[in-house]
């Protein structure tokens, strides 16, 4: 186990960072320059991670820049425990205490890629892989044969939204996840939202009407619609809750209450044919997330969506109708408000938040049919299905 | 009316830098450093804003500095135009481009402020209003005397949804605009949300029990509640839609249906009191909008949000109840999907998914009452009254 930890006082500090960089003359070997980074970190906010046994097993030093801005100043971690976690954990404690200060920007400086060098190479994809985009590699800013690569980081202080663009058209039996994580940079913790329409072309939940011989009870709910596709809703439908034709709000198989059963022929793969929801839009989102760990060996949380309509409101939002690695609900029940007011009922449906707030940078005309959410504090995990409310307790049957 | 379009002709590039710097002795006085941005812009990707007249008014050059990253290589606007809205139109011309290649981050280097400069003063003033945030002043990058200032831009490809912290508890009478701009960075066009419970405190809706009276239908209503908190919920009432003691889903006498009219104790100001909705929320919304352009001269969208719970679905999600300067609904009704097919009643309730979103770094429990969601492509205007359903329309009254 790795303990990382605030060093407070000077000569600890300094201490600290001689003994780490000793060990790593690949990269502190300059003895000039090292003798600058063990006097300068004194004075500087460090972190030390420390083994078990009490040895410091590496240790990094973070400088402000303004007010709105930090840098890595130093970081080294002993030869014997890279790759497993120590920068991370370093990194994470720095990066922290930067947001905690303000900081919106984090910077380091490392040796560039026009010098060649395995060590700093490594380096460099440390911290790629932390968020770390190479800003410029800076000619002249250190001596000559030292080319000075900057990498920047935006700071998180909220949650990102971003579409996954460039998808092709989705057909039965694609890999969805491959499609997706090869146009979007994954990040462990990220929340892939992905809309219901292509997990079910995917997963081949189309129906083609030509196949269909709509009953006499489809033909009386269609109004102007094709009874063809009123027959597939009903098929789909366990109850039905209200209806003025066409309209036709239904439970569905799964317990969802929406229009048309979820059937929809809209971006379907063809005139003539409709689009069912998934058969277990739970079981979609965990094979879409264990398909991205194989991937990419990054643990995300998956949020699949629709577009309902509610009660005594205009217009849809998008919920979530399946998920996994995800709470779907923040209970906040017994938690005390800052006058000491006991909270009471107040369960908050974060899955279906999530679900509206990246239907934001989806769109229905333009094939964006999944985004990325970063930041999102909530984890957990849970199923869609949590989000329907059990009869006993509805009161709107 | 200022145009701004790309240059393509290399030696167009070249002649109107040329012609710009000319005029700017005080940016680019240095002979040498004019001739190697004149040969360098012939090469870079280029925009000129023009006037009516046909003359230049400025030019931006983009440099990019690996797949991820772009540098603002040169840019000037003829000095009479200053202050006119040209940099910003040829900055966003720039930014766009950026965006379209892949490029995460903005770079761009200026004088730096530990050689005091007047007019250098003004340009980075210029691109911290813009979203730069200084980065480092770079000893040494360029020659002595010339401290090189780094600024850099996140550039975006999604929505950031940014809490607003550190706010104090609200009273009667604060300027909650004010409270608010001094603890958040707003930028035109964000879009501002405001936690109901905030803003009926500063507009002093709150009722204290002490003074209350209940009628023997509160009475009925209650069962486990004070009847005194159900009288003030029957006032806020215009119309019972269902009742189990004490759960209470009524319509407001703003047409909003939800539970208990929007009463709540919960972060009310003390015991014994119990917090309304706003007498026109979307009048509250407009005034906030109108106080923020005041404060900072920038144009935002204000959402006021509260918690509604949802029929057939577990869990709050926050909406709009009051907004100003959106469009709550985006309505795609007649547009054709990528097969052809039109959508017949497709309607995004856009401000209730902004609203959800913004919930997700707002807390209940830790007086984050605000959040500014940066990025969302909709705009427009209406009020959140257009997201309630007309009762003619309505299947669930």
């Amino acid at each position: 186990m790795i303990r990382v930890e605030a060093v407070d006082a000077a000569e600890d500090r300094s201490e600290i960072a001689r003994e780490i960089m000793r060990g790593l003359p690949e990269w502190f070997g300059i003895a000039d320059a090292t003798a600058h980074y063990v006097a300068a970190v004194s004075e500087l906010p460090t972190w030390a991670a420390w083994t078990d046994s009490g040895a410091p097993a590496g240790f990094v030093s973070l400088k402000t820049q303004g007010p709105r801005a930090a840098e890595v100043f130093a970081m080294g971690v002993r030869r014997e425990l890279h790759r497993r976690g120590v920068g991370s954990a370093l990194l994470a404690a720095a990066e922290e205490h930067a947001v905690r200060c303000g900081a919106e920007y984090l910077q380091v400086k490392t040796l560039g890629p026009s010098r060649p060098s395995r060590g700093y190479e490594a380096t460099r994809r440390f911290y790629v892989a932390r968020g770390f985009v190479p800003l410029e590699e800076l000619d002249g800013l250190w001596e000559h044969d030292n080319p000075c690569l900057m990498l920047v980081k935006r700071l998180r202080h909220g949650i990102e939204i971003h579409p996954v663009t460039g998808l092709p058209e989705v057909h039965e039996g694609d890999d969805l996840a491959a499609l997706i994580v090869e146009r979007a940079g994954i990040e462990n913790g990220d929340v892939l939202v992905v809309a219901q329409k292509v997990v079910s072309k995917a997963e081949c939940r189309v129906v083609r009407l030509a196949d269909v011989e709509p009953t006499q009870r489809a033909r009386e709910l269609s109004g102007d619609r094709d009874p063809r596709q009123t027959e597939v809703m009903l098929r789909e439908t366990a109850r039905v809750v209200r209806s003025r034709p066409p309209l036709l709000i239904a439970e569905t198989r799964h317990g969802f209450v929406c229009a048309s059963a979820g059937v929809d022929a809209s971006n379907a793969p063809g005139p003539e044919t409709v689009v069912l929801l998934p058969v277990d839009p739970d079981a979609s989102a965990r094979r879409l997330r264990d398909r991205v760990a194989e991937l990419t060996g990054r643990t995300v949380a998956v949020v699949v969506t629709d577009s309902f309509g509610r009660a005594w409101r205009q217009g849809t939002t998008d919920v979530a109708i399946g998920l996994a690695g995800l709470a779907p609900l923040h209970n906040l029940h017994g938690e005390r408000d800052l006058v000491g007011y006991e909270l009471h009922a107040t369960t908050i449906a974060v899955a279906d938040e999530v679900a509206g707030a990246a239907e934001l940078v989806m769109g229905k005309l333009n094939r964006i049919p999944a985004a990325v959410v970063r930041g999102l504090p909530h984890r957990g995990d849970g199923t869609a299905l949590e989000l329907v409310m059990p009869a006993e307790r509805d009161l709107f049957r």
